[in-house]
Parts: C-alpha cells; sequence; structure tokens
C-alpha cells in the first residue's frame, strides 16, 4: 500500500517536475531576449540592428547544428569514453521513440543552454564583427565545441562521474564529483572566454583608445551605450530567466525552493557590493557596473546554487559584484581589451569564481564546510580542463576565421598570412574601418538605421580624429568678399511641406540644400493637447529651416516659389529671410565662387559616402 | 490496487496540466505585450501611443464582449448543430458552478485566443486608421466573427466532429479531424484575412507609393519602423509567449516537450532560411525580415506542433520562412497593399500554410505519411470554410465603418456613398490626409509626442510630395536689400535658461524665435562623467541657439537685455553674435520689410497647423 | 485505500502548488522589471539611469535587510501578540531545516512582495530625489515598516485573526477575517501612502506648477515621460506579472482559474471605463490615463480577487478605472501634490478602494451578499490601522531623511531645521534645483545620457522660467556694425570627419565652433539601403553644419585649412561659406568685438555648467 502510494507520489512527481523543467526552458529562451536588449542598449545606435540579427542568428544557427550533430556529441558520453556522445540522427529518424523517452524534453532544454553560450560572446565583439563571420563562429560553437565539453559535465562524462570513476571522496566521505548545477563553468565561463579570445583577436573599437605614434595607449576612452534603459530592461528579463535557467533541473519543491533563494540572494548582495564599492571608488554609484554586478552575482551562483547555503550565497555575491567592477577596468584600463558590453567581467571572470566557489562553499564537501581540499582541487581540475578545450578551439577557430579569407585572397601561407592582413588593413574577422565608422546596420543589412525618426546626436566622445598635420596649409587663394553676389534664403515651414518644396525647388533649377530641425517659438498659442489629464501647449512648434545659397539662379524667383508653395493661408506657413553670403568654396574640388554652386546647389549629396 | 493508482495519477495530472494551462494563459496575455512592442517598432514614432492604445484595448474590450456574448458562442456548439453556441450568462448568475466545473479556465485561455486574432489586424492598418473605427471593428470581431468559427474547431463544432460526423477516415484507419491544434487557421489565419480585407478598404499610407497621372504606381518607398530594437523585442516576447500559445492545451510531459520541440524547430528553421534566402536575393541579409520570418515559422508550426515531426517541422518552418518573404514583396511591390508590420505575410499566408502543412505532415493521417489524401482534403475544407466566414464578416464589417458614416453624414445610400466618400476624400475608417500626416498621437489622444525628450528627424523617406507646378511663378516684387535695417541677434547659451530668455525677450516685445539645439565646442573640459568605470568629458557641450531678427524693436536692447538674463558669472553663459539680414517675408501674406515682422516677431507660432 | 489517495492527492497537490507558488514569485520579480519600465517611460530622459538604479536598489538593498530582519518579524506573529514577529537568524544559523520546512518558498515570495510595496514610492518621488536618501528610505520600508503590517495579514497577526480572536461572524454565519488576498492594502495602499507622504515632503519639479507672488498656483503645466511605448511595455509587464502576484497562494486548479478571471476582467473593464470616461471628459481617449487604469483596476482587484465573483470584479473594475482619472487629476490640478508617474492614484486610491470593495462584494461575508455590515467594518478597521501605521512611521522617516542633515550641517534643533531648510533652499531629501534641471543621470551617476547617441529636445513644456524683469535694462554699448572684420566660416561635412576638423582647427589656434546636425539633400543618389525588401534611398544625407567666427586668425587660412583636411576627393566633401557678422559678445563678461573672440572661439565651454 505504502509502496503504490510512493509510487504515484514518485509519478507525479514526475510530471510535475518535467513540466516545470520545460517551463524553466522557455524562461531560459526568454533569456535570448535579455542578452539581445543589454548588448543592443550597451552598444550604439547604429549597430543596433546588427546585434539584434546576431542574437537572434544564435539561437536559430544553434537549433540547426544542434539538431544535426551537436546534441548527439552531448549525451550518454559513459557509453563513448565518457568524453563524447556518439553521433546519430534519433531525432529524424525514430521520432516517436525520441519523445517518448523524454529526449525530446532533455533536446530542448539542452538547446536553449547551448544557445546561451553561444550569445555570451556576441556583446564583447560587437560593432566590429563581420556579420558572416559571426555565424560561423556561432555553428561551431554550437555544433562542437560546447557540447563536447558540457557533456562532460551533464552528459554523462568524466567530470560528471569522477567519483565513480577515481573513488574520489571528500573529507567527511561525500562523493566529490565535480559542481557546475547550471554551468557557471560549463556555459558562462566557456562563453566569456570565447568573448574574450574573440576580443583580443578582433583589437578594440575606433576610438576607444588613443595611442601615441608607437602604439602605446595614452587615453582610454569610453564608448557609451545608446540606451541605458533597454540595457536595464534586458538585466531584468535575464534575471527572470535565471530562474529557470537554475531551477529548471530540480527535482523537489524544497530544491527549487532552495535555489530560487540563493539565486535571488547571489545577484542583491552583488548589487549592493558594486553599488557601494563603486561609490567610494567613483565617488559616485555607477550604474552601468551595478547592472553588470546584477549578472556577475547570477552568473557566480549558477554553479553552486543548489548547494551552498544562504551565507555562502551571499559571500558568493558579494565577492562578484566587486570582482565584475575591478575585472572589467582591468581589461579596459590595463590590458586595453574592448569589450563594449563588460561580458569578459560577467561571464568569464564570474564563471570561474562560481566553479571555484563551490569548492570552497558546498554544504555537502566545502572546504569551509568540513569536505577537505578534494572538491577544491577538482574544481579547479575542471576549469583548467574545460577552459583548455575552448582555448584551443577558439584559437583555432578565430585564427581561421581571421586568416583564411586573407590566405586565399592574397594568396599566401598562414604565417605571411598575419602580416599580409595586418599592412592590408584587412581581414575575415573585422569589418573596414569605414564600415566600422558608417555603422554596421547600413554597412551589414542596409538598414539605414534603427532609429528611422529620430536625429542623431554628434558623437561626443573624447578620441581624437586621426592624426593630422595642418602646419604647411597656406591662406586660401579666395576673395573674402567675392565679386558676384550670394544670397542665401532661409526658409522657416512645417515640417510636412519639405517635400513639396523640395519639388518645386528642384523644377526651377535649385537642386540642393542644407535642412535643420528647428523649433518656432511665436505669441500665439500652438497645439494643444494633453498628458494624463493635463492640457499641453506647445509654445515651441517643430519647424524645418532649409537653407539655400544662389548666384545663377533668381533669388527673387526662389522667394516666389517658395511662398507659392508655402502658402496655405493659415498661421504658421513661415518666413523667408535673405542674407548675403560672401564666397563659398566646394571643398572636394577647391572651386570658389560660382563654380563652387552647380545650379545654385550649396550641397551635392554624397554618391558613395 | 492499480485502479487506484491510476486513478490518482489522472487527477493529479488534471491538477498538473490545469495549472499549467492557466500558466500558457498568462503566456499568451504576455503575447499582447509582444504584438505591441512589434506593432509599435515597425511604424513611425508619431504614432506609437496610438498603436499602443489599439494594442491594449483590443484585450480590454475583447475581454467585456467576450464576457457578454462571445465565449458563450464559442463552447458546447455540439448541442447547436455543431456551428454555434447558445449564448447565455452562465458567467454572471451561476458563477460558483462556472469556476467548479473548469469553465472558469476555459474561459480565460478562449480569451486570451480571442484577443490576439483582434490583435493581428492593427499592424496592417495602422498609421492611417481612426481610433473609434478601430474600437468597432475590435467589437464585433471579438464579440461574435472569432468565436463561432473557433467553435467549429474547438468549442465541439463541426470541424472538430468531421469523423464522427461523416465517418471519414485516412488511408491508414486513423479518424480524420480538421487539424488546428493553437490556430494557424482559426486564429492566425483569421486575423491575416482580416488584416488583409482592412488592408484594402483602407488604402496605402500617404508617402507610400508613388503614382503617375493615372493613378499608376510608378514608385515603391519604404517607410521605415521607428525602433528595430523594440520591434525585436516584440518577436522575442511573442516566441516566449508562443510556448504557452502552442503548448497549453498538453495533457502529458512528453506531448509538451513534443510542442516545445516543434515550436523551437519550425521559427529557428525559418529565420535561418529568410536568413539566406534574403542574404542571396537582396545581397544583404534582411533584419526586419528574419524577425518576421521568425513569426511565421510559429504560426506554421501553431496548427500541427503536436502531431508532425521534427522534420516536418523543419520543413514547414524552412517554407514558412521563404513565404513571408515573397508574400510581403508580393503584396508591396506588386498589389500594392500596404502593410506597415507585414501582418499579411505573416499570420494570413502562414496561417494558410501550417494548416494545410497538416494534411502533409502529420505522422498520423498526413499525406507523406501514409494517410491519404482525406485530411489534406479536410485541410483544404477548413481554409475555404474559415476564410468564407471571415471573409463575408469582414467586408460587410469593414465597407459599414467606412461608408455608413458617409451615408449619414451627406444623408445618400449605400451605392452613392462610395462615390461621395471618394470625392469629398472623406470617410469613416481612415482619418484625414493632414491627421495622418501630423500623427495620430495628437490627432487622436492629444499626445504631443510619445517621445517628448528628442528630437525627431526630418521625413527622408523617398516619396515625393503632392504634385506641383510652379512653372507661372515670377520672381517676387521685393528687394533683396531693403531700405530699412533688419538684424539678426543669434544668441548661443545653456539649454537650461532658454525659458527665461524667452519670457525676458517678450518683455521687451520680442515674441518670436527661432531655437536650434547646437553643440559647442571650446578649449576648457565640459562636465566629467564616468561610463563603466571610465570617465567621461564631453568636449561638445548641449547648448541652444536662439534666433530673433529684429527691425522696430532695438537690437541693442535685445543685446542687452540677453547679457543681462543669462551672464550668470560662470563660463558657458553663452555668445551673442549679430548679423544683417537683407529682406524677410511672410509667407502667408507675401508681405516684406518691416510689415513681415510683428514687433519683429521672425516666426508666429500656428494658431491651427 | 480512499484514505491513501486522498493523501497521494493533498501530497501531489502540495508539490504541484510548491512549485506553482515558485513560478509566481518569479513573476512577481518580474514586476520589478515592469515598474522600472513605467517609471522610466513616465519621467524625462535626463533622469531614466537614476530610475532605474531606484528600482534595481528597491529589490537589492530590500533582499539585504529581509534577509538580516525583515522576514522574521513578518511571519509567525501569533506567537508574539499577534503584533510581530520574532527577530531570529535561522535562515543563516540553520540553513537546512529553513529550506526542508519550506520556508526558504515563503521567504522568496515575501521577498518579492516586499520590494514591490517599497518600488511603488520610486515613481511619485522621481526626477528630484538625492539618491542616497532614497536608499535609506528603501532600507527602513522593507527593514521593519512593510514587514511588520503585513504581517497582521499574512503572518498569523491578528487582522489574520480576527474572527478567532474576536468571536466576529458575517449575518450569513460565515467567520470574517480581514479580506486582502495578495496586497491591496498591505502592499499597494502601503506604497502608495508612502509614495503620497514622500511627494508632499519633497513638492513638486520644478516648471510642474507656476506660481504667483504669493505663492499661489495660477497654472499647472504637464511634463511629459519620454516614452510611451517604454511605459507601456511596463504596464504589460506588470499586468502579466500581476497574474502570479495574486494567483501564486492558490491551492486548486478551480481556485486559481478563478483568481486569474477576476484579475483579468476588473483591468480590462476598469481600462475600458477610463477609455470611455476620458474620451468624454476630455474630448480624446487618453493613453496615459487607460495604462494606469489597467493598473488601477489590477490593485483593486488584488485583494478580493479569489473571493469576489465576475459581476463584483467588472464592478471594482469599472469604479476603479474612473477613481484614477479622478483622483490623478485631483492631486495635480487641486491639491498640487506632483506625482510623476500617477503612483498615488493608482495605488492608494485604488489599494484603499479594493480592501473596501471585498466587504461589499465577498460572495462569502459582503455586504451585497447577504454578509451584513461585519466585514465592511473590518475592511475598514484594516485599512485604517494599516494606514495609520504606514503614516506615522513615513512622516517621521521622511523628516528625519529631509531634516537631520540640515540639523547636523548647520547645526541647530529639529523646530530650526525646518526653516532653515526653507531660508538656504537646501535639505537631505531633495537635490539641489541646479542638479534637477541638469538631470540625476549626469549629477547623481555621472552618466552624461542614458540615450547617448540621440538628440535630445527643447523643453516645450508650458513653464515659465524663474521670475525676470527686465523693465530697467538699457540697450548695450555696443556697435551694431563693428569696426573689425569679423567673418563666420560655415562648413558643411560629413559627421565622420568631424573629429579631424576640429584637431586641425585646434592646431591654427581656433579652439571654439558651434556645431549642429543637419540633413545635406542633393541631386545624387545618397546612400541606398532596403527596409523589409524595398529599397531605401536618403535623399536627405546626415551632416554636420560648423560654424566658426573669427577675427584676429586669418579666415582664408580656416578656408585652407578646412579643405585641406576634409578634401578626400569624393562626393560629398562638403561645402565652406563666407558670411560678414557684424558684431558679437560674451555673455559672461560683457565684452564685444574682438574681446569677445579669444582665438577666435566664438563659444568657450563650460567649466562648471
Amino acid at each position: 500500500m505504502e509502496e503504490y502510494l510512493s509510487e504515484a507520489l514518485n509519478l507525479s512527481n514526475e510530471a510535475i517536475f518535467g513540466v516545470w523543467f520545460l517551463i524553466g526552458a522557455a524562461l531560459v529562451f526568454f533569456m535570448q531576449c535579455g542578452f539581445a536588449m543589454v548588448e543592443a542598449g550597451f552598444t550604439r545606435a547604429k549597430n543596433a540592428g546588427n546585434i539584434i540579427m546576431k542574437n537572434l542568428m544564435d539561437f536559430c544557427i544553434g537549433t540547426v547544428v544542434f539538431m544535426l550533430l551537436g546534441y548527439t556529441l552531448l549525451v550518454g558520453q559513459e557509453a563513448c569514453g565518457y568524453f563524447i556522445g556518439t553521433p546519430n540522427l534519433g531525432l529524424f529518424t525514430d521520432f516517436d521513440n525520441f519523445v517518448q523517452s523524454g529526449e525530446a524534453s532533455n533536446f530542448v532544454f539542452n538547446l536553449v543552454f547551448c544557445a546561451t553560450t553561444a550569445t555570451i560572446v556576441s556583446g564583447a565583439i560587437a560593432e566590429r564583427t563581420r556579420f558572416m563571420s559571426y555565424c560561423i563562429y556561432s555553428a561551431v560553437i554550437s555544433l562542437v565545441v560546447y557540447p563536447i565539453e558540457a557533456g562532460w559535465t551533464w552528459g554523462g562524462g568524466w567530470l560528471a562521474s569522477f567519483s565513480s570513476l577515481t573513488g574520489l571522496v571528500a573529507s567527511n566521505g561525500n562523493e566529490v564529483n565535480f559542481i557546475d548545477f547550471a554551468g557557471s563553468a560549463c556555459i558562462h565561463m566557456v562563453g566569456g572566454c570565447a568573448a574574450l579570445i574573440g576580443a583580443i583577436f578582433l583589437g578594440a573599437r575606433i576610438g576607444k583608445y588613443d595611442r601615441d605614434e608607437n602604439g602605446k595607449v595614452v587615453k582610454v576612452n569610453a564608448i557609451q551605450g545608446h540606451s541605458i534603459t533597454l540595457g536595464a530592461l534586458g538585466v531584468f528579463i535575464l534575471w527572470f530567466g535565471w530562474y529557470g535557467f537554475n531551477g529548471a533541473a530540480a527535482s523537489s519543491v524544497e530544491e527549487l525552493a532552495h535555489i530560487f533563494l540563493t539565486t535571488t540572494i547571489a545577484p542583491a548582495t552583488a548589487t549592493v557590493a558594486a553599488l557601494i564599492f563603486t561609490w567610494i571608488k567613483n565617488k559616485k554609484p555607477d550604474v552601468g557596473m551595478c547592472l553588470n554586478a546584477s549578472l556577475a552575482g547570477l552568473v557566480a551562483i549558477t554553479a553552486g546554487c543548489y548547494i551552498v547555503d544562504a551565507l555562502g550565497a551571499a559571500i558568493i555575491g558579494i565577492v562578484s559584484g566587486i570582482l565584475v567592477v575591478l575585472v572589467c577596468e582591468l581589461l579596459d584600463k590595463k590590458l586595453h581589451i574592448d569589450d563594449p558590453v563588460g561580458a569578459i567581467g560577467v561571464h568569464f571572470a564570474n564563471g570561474i569564481w562560481g566553479t571555484f566557489a563551490c569548492g570552497l562553499f558546498s554544504t555537502e564537501t566545502g572546504l569551509f564546510y568540513g569536505g577537505g581540499w578534494g572538491q577544491l582541487g577538482l574544481q579547479c581540475l575542471g576549469i583548467v580542463a574545460i577552459l583548455s578545450w575552448t582555448i584551443v578551439w577558439m584559437v583555432a577557430l578565430f585564427f581561421c576565421i581571421k586568416y583564411v579569407p586573407v590566405m586565399i585572397k592574397f594568396k599566401v601561407n598562414p604565417v605571411k598570412a598575419v602580416a599580409v592582413a595586418k599592412e592590408k588593413g584587412w581581414n575575415g574577422l573585422r569589418c573596414s574601418a569605414e564600415e566600422e565608422v558608417i555603422g554596421l546596420d547600413i554597412t551589414e543589412h542596409g538598414l539605414s538605421s534603427a532609429y528611422a525618426d529620430f536625429m542623431p546626436t554628434i558623437p561626443s566622445y573624447d578620441g581624437t580624429g586621426v592624426g593630422v598635420d595642418v602646419s604647411g596649409v597656406k591662406p586660401a587663394d579666395m576673395d573674402l568678399v567675392s565679386q558676384d553676389r550670394y544670397t542665401k534664403i532661409t526658409i522657416i515651414t512645417a515640417q510636412d511641406k519639405f517635400l513639396t518644396l523640395k519639388d518645386a525647388m528642384s523644377q526651377i533649377g535649385v537642386t540642393g540644400m542644407t535642412v535643420t530641425n528647428v523649433m518656432g517659438c511665436g505669441t500665439q498659442a500652438g497645439k494643444t493637447g494633453q498628458y494624463r489629464g493635463v492640457k499641453t501647449s506647445m509654445h515651441l512648434i517643430p519647424k524645418v529651416q532649409v537653407d539655400i545659397v544662389v548666384s545663377t539662379v533668381d533669388p527673387k524667383l526662389v522667394v516666389a516659389v517658395a511662398q507659392n508653395v508655402l502658402d496655405d493661408g493659415k498661421y504658421g506657413a513661415g518666413k523667408i529671410f535673405v542674407t548675403d553670403v560672401e564666397n563659398v568654396m566646394r571643398v572636394r574640388t577647391g572651386e570658389t565662387g560660382i563654380d563652387a554652386l552647380d545650379n545654385g546647389v550649396p550641397e551635392p549629396a554624397a554618391s558613395n559616402a
């Protein structure tokens, strides 16, 4: 009787935690959204579409290659030397069995974990990596690099089976196997390590470091992200998803509660630690660093979330909050490795810390809990093994992505390819300087702006331009006051009339103009609105200012035509001002005067820039 | 004994999947957020508040009408000719029973499904539909159109009961009933069909198509969405919510895992397919299309998510990723139907494809799995039946919304109403051209901007203005250099001093000015900040430039007053420049010289524009 | 046998709802994200980083203090006079037991509830509160204020045990205990009350109210939020999370469905009510108010979500939708209490209404359901008791935060501190006027902009500047046309060349300039892109306009150097215009002519502003 009761409970428990496992997988999928938002928010607007694509493709390309090979390399490693799974296409050939045996569940969960590993890298190598190269990287990490090492811990590999393989036990008699419950090492350290190697292979973004003639960095510049709110949204989504990330594999309510508790304590204490640390260190509490600290705490608690207690979680969190600040600054200010979103500090440093900390704080086998040095040693061994694996693959991978195209294009051997790539300023990994300055949205995807309705600001970071020496330049050979008459007609009118005005001007031979957004301010009431019940009246009306400089085209005709097309008999139709311009030069040719104005065009649009 | 065990498991299973069903409903609710973000992101900033409101009201108005009638039309159709449910107010009159019988659960779930159907339309008819008309559409589709057809499949209607009603079986003996597990047909095809009809009734947005004098489209213009990141956020939220959408009705862990697996494979392969397809076709991988392809894959797998295998899901996904690109381009470039967010390509085309594909790939009854043609035939019958129902209702509905107000306003019969509406350029469905150009936020909701702190850019799309011919315009009868003296005083100062300056100017009779955001750049260090631990110093300081042109007001007084109010003894107080203006014209009246400046006002604010 | 079956079901039910309880907690955690987005969206961009930090720190600081003391004050109140729990550090000292007894689950859930209470306040006191003061407030409310009163209802305190303590029963014999299932009173009313007191202590934001010389408000200005889409995203996230907030404590599927149903009906009807109400009242349906109404409906249904029926929920919702509009307007227009996000109207007013409404609509004990006046009386008693507790604490807390620093800084007693604070315009709670005008992102966190890539607009709200009287100002003693020659060189070129140009100018002694974003419009095709398959070509090319005014530096040299560094032989290199400037004045010193130009610097950057 008791037996049936217990069987009923086992079966219902299996169903309960089977459903929760899949809910957890959905939460981990949602973390892809969090990564996309964090990475987009902490990089520049001109690359926002590109970073979104990279995050989306991580998951989608990852799914394809994980189906084809990755998954089967991950699972069932005990049957194959505890090191690698046996490839098969059971997903396609024996689908019914795949579903009924619970593999489908396992597949989905391992897939979303795999995609997390891949996506960590995109932030660190953002804003300068070719999209095609990123797709290749993403396919390789999900196809083979991640699955094999993850299987060591989660697919019955040698780290998971360490105690039974070697007989290692802790001082207190508990079995000692590698502890990495949800992937501080297998996922975050691996992703962070790949991010580090990728960032080194790529080099820093243009404008990030000012260097003297010897290439020594003389100044570190901050390149601000374009949306702190988007970044914060991403962090909150990641934290939310992390409850699934850490908790999905729980098998009892108590264990799940334990995991939720530690998964809450660590990031909270990490964030408070970073708050206090940056406040003291930099005089002001740093928003970006505190957001990073939340993620750092989450990464660090991931390995031991089910086996450390509240105190352990708090200490792990505090250390991670300080560690992320120190590592980010070390990378940026000392090592001059440019990581736009702080992925290396968050995932690499804290992935290692979190894995190591299990050797200290595991309540079963940790050094501080009477378990002796065994667990700590195994944690270190695991870290070294997984890191070595990742480094070998990633160095080879990024080397190939960077230099194989150089070898092919310039028909050189690998040794020469490095020199040639440097000399030509071209390689397969990094986009050209021009593409980088213009932004990857337009150059890689043809997306002229991710924020088409908003006026971009002028870059205000501290970087200098490309070194330039103008000491030998002589004053221009031009009259300040030209013989001919150049007239500037300034038209201020409503924005929606601009296209009509442009057409009309084109008909009388004026084809160029300079257009500025301005606000007109007058005596009469502007358009009234309401905002949460309170009337708003705009005393500043958005207007467009069009400046046209003409010489051979009759200025009076310009004025008459403008008045003709703009006058709709309503207030606000606008004003036209006439001023004298003394001379004009076209930069490209150095022509001055009338020659610089073709048909009165002050600014011909670029055909190629 | 066994029996008790099995009963215990059944009951606990019921509870487990009862809870999951409701979690799924919450996830589907969250999809409303996804739709709102996608639709807002892919349309223009000037309509962002309006599109948010439409999405919010879909759900809220939908809830009200679904409570009053919709729900009871959906359920229990077997009791009423397998075609329609029996209206009753049990929700209000017999609430206890409603809850205890499990109806409450069912109600919530069907409601969030219903709201999904309604909200699909808002994207396709965005940026030009009257808000009131949208509310009416939304109420009708949730009140009667959706509930009845959805009941055919999910409320015990004729499609759900097809096999028992007709005895239809597949070649392999399996029962053949209409397959639409989570609504490729009932929801997405219906919403997409309504979107198509709505978009046709509305016509394209101003500026979308350039037409010659015969009305033939000579050029297709792209009107870019205002935030690709917001759009991407929406897509990720939708994908996340879709695990609930497709999975909620699962009744075992294996089935749920099966659904999660196919619901992951299809959108992933669809996105990769669109990546490759657009890359080859357009030379560059398209961000917007890849995001749409993810949704297309999700829509397509919705019908068969529980009954196709991994290979089927992959093929369904690949086709959907290419289909969405082709259909979007067909609609836009050939048929000239303007769908701002691609809802028709995503939901209509792939709703049909997904439903049809079940007839091919169902592992139980599909053509490719030995089930013969029966299932495929029934799928087609279902598609035709549901489409016919939707088309009849939607044509009638949009016709009434568009023309009944015309009939009432101009007292004409339905036949004449069409001609009158065209002639007057006024109908009940579409807002006026002026409202559309200005944006629906301010005209429909009095919200002057959804992004009050950001400078809008000048529209840069390719469209021409309204056709204008200026060939007969003569040069203006004005002196280029006026007899009187007009002086422009340009003041560059800190932004926060602007309001004080404006007040002071008003006191001396200057009531108009042109205001521009500029950046001042000087030698001294600007305000320093920090960003992720690195010091930032802004070398470009945000400033405001105020241009005032005066004649009768003494320019020296303007300078003196400006200096007086702006001088706070600190660096950065600003500079004042004096320049000569030769003449000025007021557009509205054609007045020139002093007459064009009332009290030195260069630009009186609009009273009505 | 039956007994075993029932035990099996009880145990599996416990596990099911144990897991759901934690999923609910994760959803409530996600509400922190919703609050952050709502509050950021409805305030200004210059404070976006600050409001994000406040929301993040609410949770993180709250976690720390809740671990140390808060939690134990909340639970087990029956053992300690039904008023307060007994502090202990069991979380740290007896962790195993803490987890196994289910306390861990309880802790996590109560923590996320606690953080919700704290975070409500940040919106109402946004844009003007010192960050340090906010951290102190946040710690105190989570440490002691919330835990004790929440325990009255949820920790076995006197309100939870009212019937057994007093024997109170309803007319129909049902036990009468205080009804507040998920916290309309304990959380929302308390948070809203704290928000109200905080807003009163702080006073209104600068520019919110125009006052005459007697301090009487003569005009109420709207200060618009910077992103309605972000605000809407937050509302959708909150609504989604609310299914966890209200539903987490359910213990059967039927109860959960009941809760989901009422939690859907109330906000939906509230939103429709606000739609209609604002449409009639203000002629246009208000976006911000409808979003607030959704939240109002959710707050109001929170107390009785499990015990009111569909009709009750609908009525509660309708009232709340109208109430929130009226209260927000009352506060803003009559009481002149400045609540940037409407937190008081949403949480305070509807927290009270929702709690009160349980006395009317509870199907077990409500007045309208035959329960007599008992429940209504107890609801009122609960409201008064909890409010009194909150008011006492919050008045004391905000008084101390505001005036203790004044006492210390100026060495005065509490009575004098109020007067001194007013006189000096300095207190511990509110940042300085200058900080407020500049924005808290830069002043509190050194974050120069949360949106570094976007051009900020010029503030357009109705407020006047600081009162200024210029009646005595005499015309400036300057020549309109100076003896010396001042030449303005206007350079229009590509944005990415600006830094190089700036460097070159600096080398020839030009160190200041005014920079404006403009769009150049020419005849040749601009850069082409694609958007969703349609080619885009930008006819307006983003350019930068640099204005330099020189006198002693040779203008011809400026032109020559500019041409030299900008000419890259490509189209689009730009144009240079030369115009005459008649005079120039430096505001800070009143110097005119050459003296106003140091080395030709038109605008020295601010060193301290």
